[in-house]
């Protein structure tokens, strides 16, 4: 793959769509299969999603699991759940079982419960009830993001046991990829873990116990920011996961950290602009047009709330009707910065850097950049006021508002995702309307009052 | 770690600083190893960047030079990069030499020529000379993510000398965490790479040449959106590097790939915002203020364009002063769509769902979303008029220009990140500006030219 010649990707993929298109009229299994298992999976997925819904059923439904699980997989969650409620019960346990557990625990933890319990009637019994364990815990917590299957073994086993273990390589083996083998004790609390190195430089008849060394473990309740330390600071590419009673209940990969973290910042900017449960354009209408809607609608309820303060203002304005060429500017770009500022402490709390503890030492930074970064744009829209309008004073109120206003949006900009998380509430969601909202009247008000107050020397 | 009491973080947190405070004064290098080690990174990264500027130099050089290496390895690169140029160039060597080769030439390629030069000239004469070569690929491609230390065994060896190096573990071997060993043949080209399950059950005299399976390998230049896609699916933990002649070149870990994804992740909300280059608030105050001013400039630039819009009806707007309420309202709502737009489609082309190819289908998915929501939206803010100015015409207006600069600013902002990618610009960066301005500019003129067709109606 690496080494093909460039072709013409834009050929290449109309062509591609016309014949998947014939294959699923045709109900071609094959030909679908063919088509859809050479490419990489983001865009054999683009291409399914890039067919009409009723196709996509149709695919989902007649590609091998292993594939249809693979492209599940791929999809983005609200887009995974819509396309496994779509297939029918038997098929869609058929596709889950090819998952791994942490996976299909997610799955079937968005499923309407109806739906989860038809599919899980269909799944092997012990599967099943892995699962149902599985989706009892958050989302981005150790429990949430690990797999059931951990690589154990009793402390009471020997080093042959292990290896025979590595070398008979059953199926589930694979499962265990990048684990270190945990022993267990009879309780089932994990004691030790041994290294490869250790293996292979012990007798076949030695004790695990003997050779191994006590084990990192996370509890199933440990939060996703905790566990990207402990795997940034340790090299391991697995962890065991235990219970509150400290029994073994599961083992946690590095990348299934990896991907929530991964997925967790992709999906703030969505949250910013405020669609909140994902969207992808092969959505049903309704939906994509509803999810955004609903924060658009409460949107434009502060935006009139904010407007007010102008309405209150309006002789002042019929007297120096320029400024109405002022106020949407220094309303968006006070918005601007106070962006900028929500963008950075998002970053830093992603990035651990901050908490909500630190608001104080926030805002005393982003006020400083404010006052800076007011004046600088206050001076350059005064001055373009004043030139324009020919009128100093008009300068000055235009650049006045606007450098405290400046400093207002980046002070709220910083500090609010802070207090919103301290209150638990999802910083992504609420900052953006909060900030805008309130900039917007603080500028209106800077605007229009100061205007008021110079009245004599604006109107001329 | 995970089984501890809850204490009260704020407490310790200040106790901590104070004592992290009064170490770095005492120039206690052991004191303050002592408070830092026990730490997670993150938080050890936070506490530093807490002091000031000239303890941190301080902290970074009393530290032991592998805790050291560990924060600067913790931090975004932006700061990363300006912490290393604070040091000594003899220090900064001895902190490099504990990264892996992928991390020192991240960090020496983001440094001054000059700055560079004297660190690689401090540095063991091999590394350096590797790193020389690291730095020349580009940063989200396979060469530039890839340690260029690969786990390769000629195919001449013997099965029993690929396990006497996993025993003998050197130093070097915690590098190779999760490679199966590659095997080359005489001109370096990889040929074969060999599972664990393989050398387990192969008699020790073996060739490897006998039980090797041919090796995935990715070139050089592959970029970052196509090795997510390999890892995804393929279980591998590594991968063989090559060139374009085909030689060995490194090996690239599925974590360098994930740590890639989510650092570019992390970092578009920022651009969006307009904040290039990262930032920290730790970072000095001018070089915060300089970033996000330069894009607040150009925008203001762009205000004053769309505002002429506007200054071009002031008759019109005197007329019915009422517009001035709404003006505001109408270009903060369109630019509220318009992000959300691009929010979804920076999320499609960072999962390679969507491509530049796909403008028309994208424009064709956003204009139905703007049409209802166009529809909703100016509904709701037209009867708001209606009733507040006791003017249907108003409302009219009011409504109409919203619903239909909705579908423009959608169509604009799912449509424009797709046509900057094109010409080969960072769609992040520009997308947000761009939107803005027009679609502020739309609505302007849509509002207010609507009201000078209707002014009859509208002034009574």
């Amino acid at each position: 793959m690496a080494q093909g010649e460039p072709i013409d990707l834009a050929e290449r993929q109309d062509d591609l769509e016309d014949r998947l298109k014939g294959a699923v009229d045709a109900g071609d299994a094959n030909a679908i299969a063919a088509l859809l298992e050479p490419l990489p999976l983001s865009d054999a997925l683009r291409e399914v999603l890039n067919l009409a819904a009723g196709d996509r059923d149709a695919v989902l439904s007649l590609l091998p699991a292993e594939l249809a699980a693979g492209l599940i997989e791929e999809a983005p969650n609200a887009m995974a759940t819509d396309l496994v409620e779509r297939l029918s019960a038997a098929r869609a346990a058929e596709i889950i079982d090819e998952l791994d557990s942490d996976v299909q625990a997610d799955l079937i933890g968005e499923l309407d419960r109806e739906d989860a319990d038809a599919i899980l009637a269909r799944m092997d019994a012990g599967d099943a009830a892995e699962v149902r364990r599985l989706v009892e815990y958050d989302d981005d917590t150790a429990g949430g993001l690990m797999v059931a299957e951990a690589f154990s073994f009793p402390d009471s086993a020997t080093v042959g046991a292990v290896l025979r273990d590595f070398v008979s390589g059953d199926e589930d083996f694979e499962r265990y990829r990048g684990q270190h083998p945990y022993i267990v004790d009879v309780d089932g609390r994990p004691v030790g873990v041994v290294s490869l190195r250790g293996l292979l430089t012990a007798r076949r008849g030695a004790l695990l116990s003997s050779i191994m060394v006590p084990p990192l473990t996370v509890r199933t309740d440990t939060p996703l920011l905790e566990l990207q330390d402990i795997f940034d600071e340790h090299p391991f590419l697995g962890l065991p996961v235990v219970d509150a009673q400290g029994l073994l209940v599961g083992a946690l990969s590095r990348s299934a950290v990896d991907a929530a973290a991964l997925e967790q910042a992709e999906g703030v900017n969505l949250k910013l602009q405020g669609i909140v449960g994902d969207e992808l354009r092969s959505m049903p209408l309704g939906i994509r047009s509803r999810r955004r809607l609903a924060w658009l609608s409460a949107n434009i309820v502060l935006n009139i709330i904010a407007a007010s303060v102008i309405a209150a203002y309006e002789e002042t304005l019929a007297a120096v009707i320029a400024i109405a060429i002022f106020l949407p500017m220094v309303s968006d770009m006070s918005g601007c910065s106070g962006n900028q500022a929500v963008a950075v402490t998002m970053r830093e709390l992603a990035l651990g850097l901050v908490r909500p503890a630190d608001a104080l030492r926030v805002w005393v930074k982003e006020a400083s950049v404010g006052v800076i970064n007011g004046l600088a744009l206050g001076c350059l829209i005064g001055v373009v006021a004043w030139i324009w309008k020919e009128n100093a004073w008009l300068g000055l109120v235009i650049g006045l508002a606007l450098a405290l206003n400046t400093v207002i949006a980046v002070s709220i900009g910083g500090v609010v995702p802070l207090m919103l998380k301290r209150i638990g509430q999802d910083p992504a969601v609420a900052s953006g309307p909060l900030l805008t909202t309130i900039t917007d009247m603080a500028g209106f008000f800077l605007v229009l009052s100061l205007a008021s107050l110079m009245m004599p020397l604006l109107v001329r």
